[in-house]
């Protein structure tokens, strides 16, 4: 991932009143208004709020609704959160999307149970904070999978208890998996957006209870094929955005968190450059020599 | 469906201990062992043990394990459960499959909420049992969906609010659907067995928090097609056999629940024939003109 470090605010519109100018806040790639029917709705955090920019009527696309690509950005209240004064901009600006979207993946949309046997499709920033949730949920087995064996050295440290590489093995991962364990993981992650791992993820959890989360973005406008008996037996199939957190409220609280020292993500960050090094953060991020690059203007 | 009245225990072999002859009994098309790991895990029902007739070392196929269209059978301890003395077996026969198969997909997989909307697509012996599950579990909203209305009628009784006819409408059922509920049900069943109806009961779904449940055998080897954007906005995909019982602990409590009228499936009994009429039975079921016939020696 290459993140840019959160913002401090410079001024307010009229009538928002949950931040003030010098506030240090994170931009929310998923808003909460906190008076949809979605907001309302304890069980999703999909917001239904657009915050599109607009220039003498027409739209500016922005990337991921929240254009931090950028010294200014304009943000709608909804889409603005508040943390601690004494936040580390470069480190917790992992909190807006990466490591909140993994860690809450296992914690919130999987629920990990104390005990169990979890497996993660996909060693990058958030693959690594899936991991991070699966042990502070109390799983007992962490299985970490990459093609880069460069990952494993951290997703040992962060919690992993063993790592493969499918490309060591002549049968597919699933049934290597379904050998390790017996008849398969309690939870598997996809943490890659690939429709064939998505389907390997499934295949590898318990045929009776085991849940297949996919957090890795799906490619726009594709199509996936699979048994549905591997569905009809037992498993659960789910996903989530940003881990299933309701933005607003709890980002601040994860920061708090990272400040009570309750997690520690800083060591996914591997670089830290320059703005104007941006495209060698990206080259970095697909070569697989990152984990996180920071920018800072 | 088309079921045979449960058996009469004739004689047991050594060692069993969990009923006697004169038992009224269920055989079990999903056994309980209550040793293997599936058993112990409260999370499954899916029994390990499978127990095939062989003769002279060779296996004889036999219809759902239990192969009883037929005078007599022998069942494994753990595939049968004994029900009360008092049970009337033409009755209660329901509870072997299709009415707890139904019933339990509401209340054990999907756990419907009270308030909550609900679709159940396919109005047939297990569809109906569905609608009776989300009505018990207190859904306010219950939408039965079948291109047969002469299903309707017997769904408004068990508790459907509305009852729709896709041939009905020019656009895609889910669209109606959507159009219907703003942003989807809470939870779809999908109670037909095929993999179109399976992808629009998960469209029909709330994106953010709908579950949709497979209760219809998917076809042996089929492959469904579907955006996995469907998921990772938020919905769950499951499904269970035997509406996820544990059925050794559980037919019997529910034959008991019946017999103190906390539910009344006799309506699902279209038909009563003797079992010479066996074809007569199942020409019913294909026509559409049953719903449940029960089979008498």
């Amino acid at each position: 991932l290459v993140s840019k470090v959160p913002q401090v605010l410079l001024s307010i519109g009229e009538g928002v009143t949950c931040v003030k100018p010098g506030d240090k806040v994170i931009p929310l790639c998923l808003p909460q208004c906190g008076e949809c029917s979605f907001c309302l709705n304890p069980d999703t955090n999909c917001c239904l709020k657009t915050h599109r920019f607009t220039c003498k009527g027409k739209a500016i696309h922005h990337f991921l609704w929240i254009s931090t690509f950028s010294e200014y950005t304009v943000m709608p209240d909804s889409a603005i959160a508040r943390i601690d004064d004494d936040a580390p901009l470069d480190k917790v600006c992992l909190f807006g999307c990466g490591f909140s979207t993994g860690y809450g993946a296992a914690i919130n949309t999987a629920k990990v149970k104390p005990g169990s046997t979890c497996a993660i499709f996909g060693l990058g920033g958030v693959g690594l904070s899936v991991v991070v949730g699966c042990k502070s949920a109390g799983a007992s087995r962490i299985i970490g999978i990459d093609i880069n064996k460069d990952k494993f050295t951290k997703a040992r440290e962060l919690g992993a208890t063993e790592c493969i590489n499918p490309q060591d093995f002549k049968k597919p991962i699933q049934e290597v998996l379904l050998e390790m364990t017996g008849h398969g993981v309690d939870y598997s992650f996809e943490v890659v957006g690939h429709t064939d791992t998505m389907v390997s993820a499934l295949v590898s959890c318990h045929m009776g209870s085991g849940t297949c989360v996919l957090v890795g973005t799906p490619p726009l406008g594709s199509q996936l094929s699979f048994d549905p008996l591997l569905l009809f037996t037992g498993r659960t199939w789910k996903g989530c955005l940003i881990g299933g957190w309701k933005t607003k409220d709890s980002i601040p609280k994860l920061v708090s968190g990272y400040m009570e020292k309750k997690f520690n993500p800083d060591v996914l960050i591997t670089h830290t450059l320059p703005f104007d090094k941006i495209n060698e953060g990206f080259e970095l991020l697909q070569s697989g020599k990152s984990i996180h690059t920071v920018l800072v203007f």
